[in-house]
């Protein structure tokens, strides 16, 4: 799959700006970052850790002093997977060099077993493998596996590859050869080692991936047991509710999303991969049901997921508040794996169209447009001196941060849209799917003798014209669930669009012509999301709009969309790095200034202005809502 | 001003049926309570702990074990004003010869300097004064005061009082006297200091409650000093955020109201009865200043404050959340005092207005129809499943506990209820201030030479006749805000009411009759009020309503109550102790069972049932809503 990535070359306005932004803002903007050098931002420490490491276990320095989270060393992962993303569309030898460099201090960071961890090395060596529950280990391993995978796919370079094999090998041979017990607190293991599976081929990671699956949650009392008798903790010796970790049932129980929701949705990211691969059936039926919770009962408009900060979790069924979302950005982009791996699975187009959703709006809006702040959390309502302020809001900042000192979500978007070919198109057999809709061309001479080229202003305009070459292939285009009138125009001849599970599929043509319903909608919440009652979401295409302040006279709180009122599309601008607003007859109250009224409050016609969710707060300090109160 | 309790015998069915079930039920239920003999309920231990600390202190035993909160005291002392005020209108030998047991109990606990507080004698003795920040001292004495002066008043016996005039003396020696520094952590102590110098005539009591006052915050790093030098903490070594208590700035200085909001409302009663006693008007200023920013940006329509769990605080203008409110019992209950000292300092409707609003809503919702179940939270709006159990919602039960570990809120709405009269009454000179609306005789003879009856079914009808006897008096008539179109008829004679400053002003009659305007209305909350987007309330007279699962076909969170829809009142029935429902012609959302769903619900006629908001959750697991979407 990851082939794609070499086989996609972005050519659209939208995300050609963003492949630009992250050669040449992002990542070395979080290369700076992660070696400490940007004023007045969290420190990382994440490369000095690993230099220290290496000092101790190649010099026989003494530890130096750790700095960061206990998974610090995933945050260099993310980015060296990003990188070497990069480096496949826009070869850059500088930055290959520094790779290379940093790369080594990771090789010579590990132990001569294989173990790799510079918190470990540097803090603990003593407690290797003691505290699944808390200490990120395989976490850990699995991102710079996963780094490792991209590097050498990027590169053909296996320095880092071998690295983290021998790090695998010497997880197999912990867990599988000596039988040690238990899985990780925080999944990514088993999704990191279904990819190094792919890339080397060694069934052993299969097996070790499936390993981690089967075990989970079959002695729901393991990591209470685990932190009874280790002797030491990261955080707290409560262990606290095990269900945090999906720790609490066999993961083929399980019937409802719950706990971290990262842990949660890498953990169905992984379960889904396997499932594909093996044909597990109780598992894939486990995935679906697991799918179906999340996508029809926790998850809001924006595709973010984990509605509350206790825990960064999933709460119950259609609770979704919007002031005090989590949403964590991260969340959303384990969203996408999760969605990726089930389209493998099954190409529905339910699947792609919440992948989509989860892009185009909490991910997207994770990363100022300039590519240098970040959202870790992604509320759909924010109130200024309240949000980020008032106990119960602190977490939903008003502004993204330069970085944070748990720096997970900004290397973790950076690497995504890096990779975003992954998620765009699948290859099965000779049909090539179109998951989502990119501009660019698309060259499988190798495979399948085939080249295809996309020609689209999406996400927003909405035609999207495939120019196919070479051998026939069948072209599975994705009809979105909001897109209710398609048209399509397959050889000049105009088609009747009849999508088999949300795929359109269209045999041997050389030009395909889709033309996406464009037409602002209003959506409307189950009436159970309570946070949502009287309310209505405005989409166009695939992209969530807001209200912000500073398009609305400051005064967002008093809007009110009619139900049966014209929603107007302005023309792309130069405003928001190139966006469309839409401009909205709606209504302003006019009210007595009393905090409660008998009085009804006059309605003042006014043009509420809206622009899309991912470019909110790119404008300083300002009032935000997605859902309006409808009139 | 508690002479009222006496004068006033209360003969309407509303507050009858309270008296009754004070006396009958509740004041028995809690003082089994406070014995630990309710089965399946959160042990007291209070008086058992004053029996340890008496055997230690009359007995020479060895302290026994003290269990409950730091202020566990103050739960015997609010019980014993209870049933003080009980014993007035319904004399009972038993009860009292029970009240002058545990007096003799709480006499023989104290030292012979007069100190007295069972914690540290039991606990701490090494301790007294030097943790004014957390332990509560000074709020215990405050309760036993105010216990003290009821009991006195009631009974005539001076045992308790001199126990505490004891006690008051030895905290005058400490800070006056000896210039100990410091103040409450908690206030309390200064609004029983002037019950004390009322009921006494002693000066000093009047010096050290303003003394109190005039200290606070004038250090505001005293808590934190204090904390730095004391070498012990109750709960925690961090001295946190001032503003929690209060102590961030001097008292005058004072423009919102901050942190936890029953220590807010105490000290700001305490504040308005000194400004009142003394006409210091800067402090009359800090108290209107005070007052406003609570009622009219930090106020439920319920009359609940303290939006959030997070310190049981006030948070900011306009922070309103309903299905997270916390909105303590205690706090409600301390904005009627506040409001009736206000009204003491001016007799400006608004105070009425409020405290009839937090009575007979969130106070009166803090206790079960039967007087046998306690909140403490009162939320708007219910979702069993996620209130009471999500993270965030965990402190807003469904449902009313028996009693509670910190069972601060059950003797506190006793005592309230049990001393209706003197919210419900003013006099001041010759003019008899009417400010809430309660059926009975007022016996004014000794003072006036006057009687007044009055007879009504309020809350329930709006018809309110006074019957006035002797001496001719001017009498008072609040119009509250709600009565839109209000009659009177004086004497057999209509009269146009022009109400002064919210009260209609009648001199020399004998008979007044009121005609509150008992229309259903609906209510709008400011646009700021984000958690109230779009949605209506309903009040018919004193009463908001709010809507249950069980009358609404469990599926309240669809219904829309239109603008303009009519609202039927149903007649006063036997359901919910006589209760009237409103019936509202609404519709309920018809969906397709999607989470977001691009078409617009279908409206189904139907008929929206609604019942006071203080008899809710009395009728099992029930989703509750107070705001309505609005169609």
């Amino acid at each position: 799959m990851s082939d794609l990535i070499r086989q996609f070359h972005i050519a659209d306005p939208f995300w050609k700006r963003y492949e630009d932004l992250l050669t040449d803002v992002v990542i070395p903007y979080q290369e700076a970052a992660l070696r400490d050098q940007i004023p007045d931002a969290e420190k990382s420490h994440s490369i000095e850790n690993f230099k220290m490491a290496a000092d101790v276990m190649a010099r026989g320095a003494e530890p130096g002093e750790y700095y960061g989270m206990v998974f610090q060393d995933s945050d260099l992962a993310k980015w060296i997977e990003a990188a070497a993303y990069s480096l496949v569309n826009t070869p850059d030898a500088d930055l290959e060099a520094r790779l290379d460099e940093v790369i080594t201090t990771v090789q010579e960071a590990q132990y001569p077993d294989g173990y790799l961890n510079t918190y470990f090395t540097l803090k603990r060596p003593d407690k290797k493998w003691t505290n699944l529950r808390e200490a990120h280990e395989l976490y850990c391993a699995g991102h710079m596996i996963e780094a490792a995978v991209a590097y050498y796919e990027a590169t053909g370079k296996r320095t880092l590859l071998d690295v983290m094999c021998r790090m695998a090998d010497h997880i197999y041979d912990h867990f599988i050869v000596q039988q040690m017990p238990g899985y990780p607190g925080h999944p990514e293991i088993e999704l990191a080692l279904m990819r190094l599976y792919r890339a080397t081929g060694n069934e052993k990671y299969l097996e070790l991936a499936a390993h981690f699956i089967n075990v989970r949650g079959v002695d729901p009392d393991y990591f209470i047991k685990e932190n009874e008798t280790n002797g030491w903790c990261v955080w707290s010796k409560d262990a606290g509710d095990v269900a945090y970790m999906q720790a609490h049932q066999p993961v083929r129980d399980m019937k409802v999303a719950t706990g971290h929701a990262v842990r949660a949705v890498y953990l169905f990211t992984g379960m889904a991969d396997l499932a594909a691969t093996t044909g597990d059936q109780s598992l894939v039926e486990a995935c679906r049901r697991l799918w179906d919770n999340i996508a029809n009962k926790q998850m809001y408009i924006t595709g973010g997921i984990g509605s509350t900060v206790h825990g960064e979790a999933f709460t119950k069924d259609y609770d979704l508040p919007n002031a005090t979302a989590y949403a964590e950005t991260c969340a959303s982009i384990g969203l996408m794996f999760f969605a990726r791996k089930m389209l493998d699975l099954e190409p529905k187009g339910n699947y792609a169209d919440v992948m989509e959703r989860a892009l185009y709006n909490t991910v997207l809006a994770g990363m100022q447009l300039d590519g240098k702040r970040f959202f870790y959390v992604n509320p759909l309502e924010v109130i200024p001196g309240i949000s980020g302020e008032v106990p119960g809001y602190r977490h939903a900042l008003p502004q993204r941060p330069k970085w944070y000192g748990c720096a997970c979500c900004p290397p973790n978007v950076t690497r995504t849209i890096a990779s975003i070919a992954k998620y765009a198109w699948g290859v099965q057999d000779t049909t090539v799917y179109a998951h989502l809709f990119l501009g660019g061309s698309l060259d499988l001479t190798k495979e399948l003798g085939a080249r295809i080229s996309v020609q689209t202003k999406y996400p927003y305009e909405g035609s999207v014209i495939y120019e196919l070459d070479g051998a026939p292939v069948t072209l599975a285009v994705r009809i979105p669930e909001w897109s209710h009138h398609t048209k399509m125009v397959v050889d000049g001849v105009p088609m009747v669009v009849r999508p088999k599970d949300g795929y359109q599929y269209v045999k041997g043509a050389s030009r395909v012509e889709l033309y996406l319903d464009m037409e602002p909608r209003r959506y409307y919440a189950d009436p159970l999301v309570t946070a949502d009652s009287g309310m209505v979401a405005v989409q166009r295409g695939p992209l969530v709009y807001c209200a912000e302040g500073v398009d609305n006279e400051e005064d967002i709180f008093s809007l009110r969309l009619p139900a049966d009122g014209a929603i107007q599309v302005q023309e792309m601008t130069k405003e928001l790095c190139g966006t469309v607003k839409l401009i909205a007859d709606g209504y302003s109250l006019q009210t007595d200034g009393s905090l409660y009224s008998t009085t009804r409050p006059k309605l003042r016609p006014t043009q509420i202005v809206m622009v899309p969710y991912y470019t909110w707060a790119n404008r300083g300090l300002n009032k935000m809502r997605v859902w309006l109160p409808e009139l």
